[in-house]
């Protein structure tokens, strides 16, 4: 029997690098995977539903998950609170499945603090100027923010040896396929497939 | 510039478990990579091309390598040397390419030794009774032949500790695809991609 747990990924990197896009792909042609959901306090936009976009909670509630240690991380923006519930994650990994969070690079190496068995992804445009054009021909930031998502994006680069992986986001299937690839590579690592030895 | 210098599998399994096939179905889905020929002293069969199959060459040839140490690993059968000429190998690493060395267990062990950087593949069918049922299905080996093998794979199993990871074989196709991932995972590894964070 393959009583095995499941191994926990974290992929990041920079905004507007197309982390959501790329998994959206990889969850196309990878199984037995689960992307964890964040818990947020901002109100939900339109169309956002609650256990599929995030899980929507008040303030009270989430200080509470923060008391009692139930976050892997969290953190405030601009008055509102996200964190990676612990639990939900916890039980996946216990079901087998393996657990990507996606997150921002500054969360994912929280999460290797608090986790230093996971596994650290993080995607990167062909070249840094990609990321600019990236970002500006989203059409909704201005050149001001614009230029301090590149400053950050900077900064994050200079943490690369955190990873454990570089995956480059030239193609979204390439992407995917790659991130597929170290993911499975993964499961078939002799101490994970001893069970199949008889 | 990537002057990335290629990486070392070493693909084995107990015998009749397809290593050949699934190498073979493994290069119509990978690129950049090159299987290892072996040298030995047998006369050629017929169709066996010198270069392709194996390099051919007379006892004296192939101890006078032995002498220099031009061997990753070699070992004599039934009068006839069998060895990896250590030269083409490096040349191929230097190169850029993944080399994979096919090879029985024994083999796989004394590279592993000489090469503790290498990456170890076993091959194993889905249970071990497959394995007899393959052998029988040859049709080419008595059966104190097969009994002989299966007691010899039985041993190999003991070593299991000593591989990276566990290939199953139960389709071609899967099998191929098991070790391209592990190949591909490996080359997206942080200290062999940071020359693209430019």
């Amino acid at each position: 029997m393959n009583n095995r747990r499941g191994e926990l990924f974290v992929v990041t990197g920079p905004s507007g690098v197309g982390k959501a896009t790329v998994l959206g792909r990889l969850m196309k042609i990878i199984s037995n995977v689960y992307i964890s959901i964040s818990a947020t306090t901002r109100k939900p936009r339109e169309g956002e539903i609650h256990g599929k976009h995030y899980f929507f909670m008040d303030r009270n509630e989430f200080e509470k998950l923060i008391e009692n240690d139930r976050f892997l991380e969290y953190a405030e923006y601009v008055g509102n609170y996200y964190g990676t519930p612990a639990d939900s994650v916890e039980q996946m990994l216990a079901n087998g499945k393996d657990v990507i969070l996606e997150i921002e690079p500054q969360g994912a190496l929280k999460i290797k603090e608090k986790c230093p068995d996971c596994t650290m992804l993080f995607i990167i445009p062909p070249c840094f100027s990609d990321l600019e054009f990236r970002l500006r021909s989203r059409g909704t930031e201005s050149d001001e923010v614009i230029a301090k998502r590149l400053e950050k994006a900077k900064k994050e680069y200079e943490y690369v040896d955190k990873y454990d992986y570089i995956v480059v986001n030239d193609d979204i299937d390439k992407a995917a396929d790659e991130i597929r690839c170290i993911m499975l590579a993964s499961r078939y690592r002799t101490e994970k497939r001893k069970y199949l030895m008889r």
